[in-house]
């Protein structure tokens, strides 16, 4: 077999950098259970007509056929799932006479897109998602709480740069075109091309309000003003007061988006911060309140890292609603970026603490009985694969980061080395015991030269 | 949407029945982990071309084809893998270079095979593999340390039935059919007409072996005798011997197998065993040394659910090649049967500990920030999701198995009560802390009416 190539899209990580990934699903996954978030895995496939409900999603499905079988009707056939919301939805519906709501639930699985492969952009990758669901209704206060949760789990991703959490709500953005005298259905088009000012400059959107969606330059201009606002705390309310437009969902939304600010604002720090960016509106999601958008700071250009929002129908059997907030982090657009980039890595392609060294092989069986000691004082270790001598045996060790080597003396005492500094001392495989930092690898982080955000 | 229902050979777990699988996950690579092997996570593809390679798999793989492409020819296509161990020897081989050797990696993943559904065998499920692969060569000592580590995992499965771990050892077989004369050729036939001894009577096969293998009777016997030795230590050296058989390969392989037995017995328990069984010989597998399979205690129809052994060539590139060793669970062959059949769950079905419950809506804060206190020393907790009445939120922590209900005083103190016994007391969010055994789920097991090995 020749040697393989990768495939583009489909990343994959050394045993050094993939600990990186560990850690940060372990540390996801323990502050979603701290908030009572049940982890929940569904199948990797969906029936095809699930998947193609949302028609913009189409092109990018993986369709499944056996290799044996004839072709499969398009309608009847199965495909990847594309992200964690559609079957979350659907296994919400499955099992709703199992579940109890409101039913918090995280999931941390890979999803598949057939897309062209970019930078952050892949066709596999894993996804991290918290949802609440209730059943009929679902209190405002679940969209604080996804959102402080999120936040938290951020902010104990020490080792990466620094986030910026975009909180809008569209009963705001509608309230405030409706309020301006935007029909029902002029309303959705306005969203849409006001959505664009990430890519056009405020006068080309400002053009395309006129000619597209048919509205007068005044209500574009306050339109173009509403999604200039951008407050970290709840002042954003006065600001959009000051364009002296009224409605009633607009009330609304300004009262939820400024509950959600003030109720986050005690859980940002310097390097994870909240704030109200009107501008967001998620495109053609199809959130009917809160909206989050989550950008890396210096990685701007990776686009929205953390995404997600209310839905007040997430799933629906046509008798029974299920309206649901959720929020969904790109783990893989997050980190497999930094890890190509060398950003990110550990210090140890290894879990292994230890190094037992071998004398010679009449006696390995000693030098398993000190792996056997350490491990049941849950030091990971491994043993020395050959009793080669005690300088390659280090060198063994050293190539892959492992921070101690143990030699068995012939009367059967034992010395550790740790060969980062040389110090070597007597020790009882019983009772040693290595500083704490370093029972596991570390994360390692290296300043990122091509950072956009710190030109040099 | 009408109410979607499951899918044949994709099982899915309810909240509490995930948890039991999430226990085993973490107990798997928390062993793994302590005997220095690293976690790899390869992509769910491969090309077509590579999976196709071992014949016999072919019909039940996945072909992946994107939905607005053509359809792919089938020899540059990308498929779903089968398990991991095609995917291991393409990244050893991608990442050659980047990788120490001898290389100890585990993976836990799922994989597809389009196989009928039927019960332990799905069309999606789950593998946990722990492999040690070498650059060129590969001591013996690292078979003896694959079944050791994979022994001390199923130990510590302590809620799940007894394993039998079966060995052999391919040089043993092959070494006494040479020494019974018979030919190159042949060995392989008859190796596949005893495999046949699980389903066929030894008569059966025996005719088998005259006719199809056109072996003597004189030699069926002697192979016949060899397949029904089974002994817990090593004595089965003498048996074989007793059959008055010879050769250098024979003699190389039972010094193996041998080594083996008497390495891994301090480790047997009541509940884990290990046995030399000579009638092991995994079919049509190109193992060359070690082979392993294990039974599972009152489920045997389920087959093996843990096998593996020595590969001479795991993967080549044609100058290099790379000797290896491993074994593979099947993680939901032995999970989701004892799961569907009520024999495995837990006591919640959500991680939190204590349930908030909220007096009014007006003192959420109040509520929001106990839980905060809760959280900050490890406990998991969530706030009711409403202020009902106490009754019908303590309820609501019934229902999910939350063992307390905290409820905050007028005065701003707290009281903590068990809701299992009744007990009530005061107590302060910032030190309270439950009983060790409370923090977490519990796995529960329920006597299962129809194991096949337990007549009542």
């Amino acid at each position: 077999m020749a040697k393989p190539t990768p495939l583009s899209g489909f990343p994959e990580l050394l045993p050094a950098q993939r600990y990186v990934e560990q850690q940060v699903v372990a540390t996801l996954a323990r502050t979603f259970e701290l908030h009572g978030f049940a982890n929940v895995e569904t199948r990797a496939v969906e029936p095809l007509d699930q998947l193609l409900r949302k028609g913009d999603t189409s092109k990018e499905v993986y369709v499944l056929r056996r290799l044996q079988e004839e072709d499969t009707a398009r309608d009847k056939g199965i495909g990847l799932h594309f992200d964690l919301t559609v079957p979350f939805a659907r296994y919400v519906l499955e099992n709703a006479g199992k579940l109890e709501f409101p039913f918090r639930r995280y999931q941390i699985q890979k999803v598949w897109r057939g897309e062209r492969p970019q930078e952050g952009r892949f066709r596999e990758f894993t996804q991290a998602d918290i949802d609440i669901v209730g059943r009929d209704t679902l209190p405002f206060h679940h969209d604080v709480e996804i959102a402080r949760v999120m936040l938290e789990a951020l902010s104990r991703l020490t080792f990466l740069p620094g986030f910026r959490l975009q909180v809008n709500n569209r009963k705001l953005i509608q309230g405030f075109y409706a309020g301006l005298g935007i029909t029902a259905e002029g309303i959705d088009e306005v969203m849409r091309l006001v959505d664009k000012l990430d890519k056009l400059p405020p006068e080309k959107v400002r053009e395309l309000l006129l000619d597209e969606a048919g509205i007068t330059g005044e209500q574009a201009d306050k339109a173009l003003a509403l999604a200039t606002i951008r407050t970290t705390d709840d002042s954003f309310v006065a600001q959009v007061r000051a364009l002296g437009v009224e409605s009633d969902l607009l009330d609304e939304g300004l009262d939820e988006l400024a509950t959600l600010v003030r109720a986050c604002a005690p859980l940002a720090t310097e390097r994870t911060r909240i704030e109200a960016d009107l501008s967001i509106a998620r495109g053609l999601d199809y959130y009917t309140g809160t909206v989050f958008e989550t950008r890396l700071d210096g990685y701007e250009s990776l686009g929205s890292i953390c995404s997600g929002g209310r839905y007040d129908a997430l799933a629906s059997d046509g008798r029974t609603t299920y309206p649901g907030v959720g929020i969904s982090l790109g783990l893989s657009r997050l980190l497999v970026t930094l890890i190509q980039r060398g950003v990110l890595t550990s210090d140890r392609s290894v879990p292994s603490v230890v190094l037992v060294a071998v004398t010679d092989e009449g006696t390995r069986a000693a030098a398993d009985a000190v792996a056997t000691a350490l491990r049941g004082n849950g030091i990971p270790c491994e043993v020395a694969p050959s009793a080669a001598k005690f300088g390659k045996q280090i060198r063994h060790a050293e190539r892959r980061g492992i921070p101690y080597v143990w030699f068995t003396q012939a009367d059967g005492s034992g010395e550790v080395k740790d060969i980062r500094s040389g110090h070597q001392v007597a020790a009882d495989p019983a009772t040693w015991q290595p500083p704490t930092q370093d029972l596991r690898p570390q994360v390692v982080t290296t300043e990122d030269s091509n950072t956009e955000g710190n030109p040099s």
